[in-house]
């Protein structure tokens, strides 16, 4: 039996998918049971060399001939975006292809309907691809985890952000010295806002989340706070005091809601996510029967996200090969309107806070007073020396590590502190995990 | 529509299995679109506790009314060893049945029987716990990363094991008192041999290598060393150079030839492996597309083997919902005949060896000259004080690091350098990563 596959998209990820599957096709075919037969190729541009040698005939500037052709039962679509990407899964849909995608930010904002689609045509998306790159963390989540009542996630999800906070936790570098760096070395764009304020993360924390809890997290209802902002200051003082800074994002149930948010959090140096260095990703995963797993590797890159999309392809033609009439690893989406997300302020945590206080007899009374009345108990309070070129005035900075705590008790706490004149800046806060 | 699981063996892993499907079946069957229902478990003994509310009827002590019961489509072998379980595994592929087990011994033993059976029979046999326990090893070999040719895996896959290895790198104790600590708190059986003599790592390691290689690896072309005989002296020198040391599985690619062994190994202490705690377990898998992958978790126990069970009855689930006449998850064995076990002393790796020699000039000159002859190539050489009881008259310890070198030429070089009497004992000799 002979499968054919189309790809939609000959850039960066669809090179690497055309080259491993051309490559691999022998061992690919032999685990499978049966041959995968890489047939078309479309893109608007079928001239510029990508290093490929594609059989001929294979590429075409018509994607809905890719779709249209009766050889090809999947279509991978590795065009990206929103637009058109969207349009070409739906035509696949229609015509009763099963469809492989990288595609978050289209998955994160039109996925219920999308699957809704697919689930109706008695077809599958698989869409391993467009969380964690190379990493396997789409399909353990669906299939390994599948009996397991999900309790957490977090998740290294972008390989930009964790590159920066990485050179800027080593080489003791502010952030804007960094992503110039990483520009330059090619490790970030040169609009670099989708990664470092957090919606790629928070593109990838969606889909996870639906996997996790079976329904959409809608756009609104995310909180997202990238790594702009960080200090230097506080990736230094957080290594003081154990800890490594990470852009996480949280996928978590609390009680009867959902947390789902994105942000610069403080990682145990002993953990495995405080292990994960430079442009690779890893999740860690909770679930009521495995306990914890860490599935870690490239997030990103043309040959770690071929592996991905090749992988759903094989598994797609396990399902055809096998004869079945429908495909059932579409994920679960029938909690929408069940479960929602949590409100933040409900949230418990562990925190750490940095207040630049007085240099003066009562400070850690009038801050600890104010902690206290809003339900905040302090584990540590430390002043500590200032670092080079940070000096102010009779100021001196203090960090504190709290016990868990509501996230809409600290804020009160740090308004009213901040209020109360006993800081001479706005306090910067950060979870704990 | 309903399918129906049996279990055979209603021991600790059986419990769990039991537990979670009746605990957690309403998130299960959601997410598969079918409801699975746990219909009988068979066991000699159903009279003890084992803290899990069957519903009744469901507990027999006839395996065959189980394997027979046309109401179940999926039986899981929950027994292990290599007897009867056997039996039952082929009597249920003979009665159409689709078969989970977490057996490594077994399949490692007659996995070839047992595919080719399954294979006839039209039915799936998976195993996802056999390896690893609580994490997806075995799926994400055999489906995630599909699409690569498989360079390498190392594994860490014996949790008594790397308890052992962690409170002797942590506490400076000698093999012996751990060992008797580590049975004392339970985590080593009474008879620890299968564990601390690398038996339980090398089943495993021979369904990683039928995995990615496509042939079950016969035990006689087996390397297997264990930890008994590892002494504290070498833990603490390694720990000094920078290094922690593990149990390793490697399976690996080296030519025309694949290499499979089980041995002590130094891993360098930034090296994700060298993160990995007490019981825990990971496998860093090294594909052609994927790059390194790393795999971590909870390798044994109730809950994180169930946890594996129960994704592998949900796929099958997932095949049998979907209309399949036939499903292919099962595992290539075609490559049986066309690659083979290369030999050891062909297979490269740089090396930790420790001399005790005479404290006299001309010492480091003498074993340099003997490795030189054999193309073995040193790239550290240090002599080390005693560490506390471990002092020999005129004797000092020296510690040497090799670029990679041929194992056969180690071998003779170390041979020669006992022969010539510049060494006071037997080296000891250990693979580096």
């Amino acid at each position: 039996m002979k499968i054919g596959v189309g790809i939609l998209g000959f850039g960066t990820v669809g090179a690497g998918v055309a080259d491993g599957l051309l490559r691999n096709r022998e061992t690919f075919s032999q685990r499978l049971g049966t041959d995968v037969e890489l047939k078309k190729i479309a893109d608007l541009d079928i001239t510029t060399d990508r290093g490929v040698k594609t059989p001929d005939g294979t590429l075409t500037t018509d994607a809905m001939s890719v779709i249209r052709d009766p050889e090809i039962q999947i279509v991978a679509e590795l065009i990206g975006g929103t637009g058109i990407a969207k349009k070409f899964i739906l035509e696949a849909i229609a015509a009763g292809k099963h469809v492989v995608t990288a595609n978050k930010a289209l998955l994160a904002e039109s996925g219920a309907e999308i699957f809704e689609a697919a689930g109706k045509a008695g077809v599958d998306v698989y869409f391993g691809a467009s969380v964690g790159g190379g990493i396997p963390v789409v399909r353990v989540l669906r299939e390994g985890l599948a009996g397991n009542e999900i309790e957490r996630i977090d998740g290294i999800l972008n390989g930009t952000c964790n590159y920066i906070l990485t050179r800027m936790a080593r080489e003791k570098l502010p952030f804007s010295a960094t992503l110039a760096d990483a520009q330059r070395l090619g490790y970030a764009e040169a609009d670099p806002s989708l990664d470092i304020d957090g919606w790629d993360t928070a593109h990838k924390a969606v889909l996870l989340a639906s996997l996790a809890y079976g329904f959409f997290v809608p756009k609104s209802a995310l909180r997202v706070e990238g790594i702009r902002n960080l200090s230097a200051v506080d990736v230094q003082y957080a290594d003081r005091l154990g800890y490594c800074i990470k852009l996480l994002a949280r996928i978590a149930r609390q009680g009867d809601g959902i947390e789902v948010d994105v942000r610069p959090t403080l990682v145990p140096a002993g953990h495995m996510l405080a292990s994960v260095q430079g442009v690779f990703n890893a999740v860690m995963v909770h679930g009521d029967l495995s306990g914890d797993i860490l599935l870690y590797g490239k997030g990103a890159g043309r040959e770690p996200t071929a592996s991905t999309v090749i992988g759903d392809i094989g598994d797609i033609a396990r399902n055809i090969a096998g004869g079945g009439a429908r495909y059932r690893r579409a994920i679960y989406t029938g909690n929408a309107g069940k479960l929602s997300v949590k409100d933040p302020g409900g949230i418990k945590s562990e925190f750490y806070i940095r207040l630049m206080v007085a240099d003066a007899p009562g400070t850690f009374g009038r801050f600890g007073t104010i902690f206290g009345k809003h339900n905040v108990s302090i584990r540590t309070a430390t002043s500590l020396p200032f670092l080079r070129g940070e000096e102010m005035d009779e100021t001196i900075p203090v960090v504190v590590e709290t016990h868990p705590a509501l996230s809409g008790d600290l804020s009160a706490a740090l308004e009213e502190i901040e209020r109360s004149g006993v800081v001479r800046c706005k306090p910067v806060s950060m979870r704990i995990i």
